[in-house]
């Protein structure tokens, strides 16, 4: 477990998810911003989050899997995709990566288009139970998403697009219910800076249980996972060996570094 | 025929199809409630059915083919690609897929948006003859676009990206005669759960004729089949031993796993 | 010359050409319409002509190249990428397949919509010699985009998303001017179903002059073009035998048939 | 050095530079302008930004690479990755391409649309504290998708798409701010053709201060760069022999030419 821990990729891939988190943020929150020369669009607004996550996926993704989300990290870890520790590690990261994008939009845009500074809230329309079965199956389908672009059998392109519409299709439909959160860091961040936390827990609730059920469709019945029980251990522990375990992996140079690939 | 069908990957394809297309219809049929708050324009609308179907083709692309629509999946019967064993199933998992994601989206939106519930309903100056043509135009070209994204001589990216575009180009033009179904399981679903199945037929007989025909013009006209005949029947029966046939696929690892792999 | 022209592959060429710009046309065409439903945004018109253009070239692509447009085509027989046959057969089809698109789709809406049916003509603030430089300019980087999508020293991904983003780039700007053509085929169309030529040439006159400065701008001086003079008069003459001349192309089975290939 | 600049690549490859960023603010400058008949909306510019970058990159990209922008010349010159001389004929090239390209969009617009012309400036109620840092982070995070997108162990798809994306991105937030400049050509262009250059310092420092930070979080923290000192001197003189140093890339030729290849 150390070897990981202590390695330097490690904590580039750390830095990653903060840095790509708070990029994601920051621009995600700022296309909320109820600017009064031009109100954004629901359409707008889900198109920035599209193009957000789409460009740090795409900048992160061989670094740390651009994750950038615990709903996504807690369903890798179910899915026995990363270890128990890069797990917390990336959470931590992701969280601060939210608090560190909403401060920095915080600070450079005027006092007049605060308000409530995009922080994730239930429509007067809806009931928590609605809304965190909306957030849920949001972010059901990011994960399913997510899964179905690392799968080692798919090809190789970035998933950055596939990432980025997913995200895309969640707010479309989910900011009439609840603004859309998806991502607790996405909710936590502008909730730290204006220190509002009213039905907050739906934002962690919704997102992570929408990711654990995804995490047991995908890798249970739509693509069942033949790693041995071993193997699992070893990579939630972070003492997989992935050149000794699969000898044919590193003759296809060309391919994204797989997450597991990262670890060593 | 029953090697086929009692294989675990087929019920795991079915249940795909089920899954994908409850995604596709709960997003898809979302995007056109009557949101007082902001009323969703044309592009939001077809935008967001470019995502929905984006997204689960991208999901179900391994599993099952996301053929998510009983006219594309007779159209890929009539283009000898899936069996009949296959094509019924799938169509009663579409169907089915399309209630399920309808009577979820009913659970979780109140009631002043549910209205008509999204159905596809011809507009007032539009007659039926022109509905039954416009939705075969949108269907033809949904499923050229498949075809032509499953032909094994294409490049393996995934089509889902194609796809979705393909289903957005139907709607920015279907929308203003019929709501745009292009897929009887989208207009079946929330027609059953609002029990409204006025002009009904239209939007079984439009898509169906439009597969139908693009089956023909796509198989035989723009990139003959050469297939045997043998060979046929053995896919429409669920027979066929792709490992036997075509020893040369299995070495293209890096692959998407065709349809009638999935099959075995 | 005989031997090109009277292949199955040349008519299933003709034909795919037909068939492609017929959809393009009447999906693009109807995207202009004026719905007093909901009068379309040139946004939405922009990104119609997008999915329109990728989905019909993904269709097409491997059969005939997808041109679509005869200013494309003279700058391919320019760029002696193609024969005289092919370009002429190729013509005649593109604006067979313009009236074929443009006569469905008035035979599909209600008379109310109908108005100049979206033909091309130059607005009110701008001169014809404008209107001329407007519409060269606009073509010219639309057939830049296609000869680096079809150069066969880059990647080999289908040029289906970047030919649809170059189409709707010179629609966000050239609705502006003249309704934007860039495609004598999409001009001649409806033009012919309305039997309204005023300022007609103009359709003509820039994107064929865009063309013929984008084949000189990209195969002199962005990336010149090595072949012998004979061996692009055979290409013009349609008697080039690509075995023969590039036997290492033959090997590269998964990459897209080129328009030379698809000659033979 | 010298054997680099006298080539004839090179000079196609800045001559590329200039007709790209020419293409690039013509049409991105166009959709910013004040049409009377239907006022731009944030969204529709940022897509045309998008769809012009990505048109223009994928033209370029295996000419020159695409750079467009002084801005990400700078970060590609301190991450090594160009020569000087390359660097600020690169720079030249760029900034008369902006003048071209705005002065061609000047003359076939009418009068009444010209206005301000499109330069950037910064909104009433922003301070020129909060412009600098705004234009620092959009131009941040358009340069590590540049460095992700150009990093030989990425996959070798065209970067079209997503350098498209995070342009889009930067506008859909920086219109708010400043119009969005991320790039010195795109503002210098249009303030010399109208002569303004109030604030236009801001335009200079936030890119370019923004591309200086991301290329050194990219090549020292995120994928840090493992060529020796006299490789990277090498490169920035222009005299890296590439053929001597990398043998193994000559073989991969289905891959772009990368920025090094395209020097000799």
């Amino acid at each position: 477990m150390w070897k990981e821990v202590l390695s330097v990729t490690f904590y580039r891939a750390v830095f990653s998810e903060f840095l790509a988190t708070s990029i994601y943020v920051f621009f995600g929150l700022g296309s909320v911003l109820p600017w009064p020369s031009a109100l954004p669009t629901i359409l707008q607004i889900s198109i920035t989050f599209n193009l957000a996550a789409a460009t740090v996926v795409h900048i992160a993704w061989h670094v740390s899997g651009a994750l950038l989300n615990p709903a996504v990290t807690l369903a890798f870890l179910l899915g026995s995709r990363i270890s128990f520790a890069r797990a917390a590690c990336y959470m931590v990261a992701q969280l601060a990566g939210g608090i560190a994008g909403a401060a920095t939009l915080y600070g450079v845009t005027p006092e007049e288009v605060h308000r409530s500074f995009g922080i994730n809230t239930v429509r007067s329309n809806i009931t928590s139970g609605q809304a965190v079965a909306v957030e849920l199956i949001l972010t059901f389908q990011l994960v399913l998403c997510y899964f179905a672009s690392t799968d080692r059998h798919r090809n190789s392109n970035s998933p950055a697009t596939f990432i980025g519409m997913s995200v895309a299709l969640g707010h479309l439909i989910g900011i009439y219910f609840t603004g859309c959160s998806m991502n607790p860091a996405r909710s936590f961040g502008p909730a730290v800076i204006v220190k509002r936390f009213s039905a907050h827990w739906i934002f962690w609730v919704g997102p992570m249980a929408g990711g654990m059920l995804a995490a047991l469709i995908y890798n249970v019945v739509l693509s069942p996972d033949l790693k041995s029980l071993s193997q699992r251990l070893a990579i939630l522990k972070g003492t997989l060996d992935m050149e000794a375990e699969d000898p044919e992996e590193a003759k296809q140079s060309a391919q994204p570094v797989s997450l597991t690939n990262v670890v060593q």
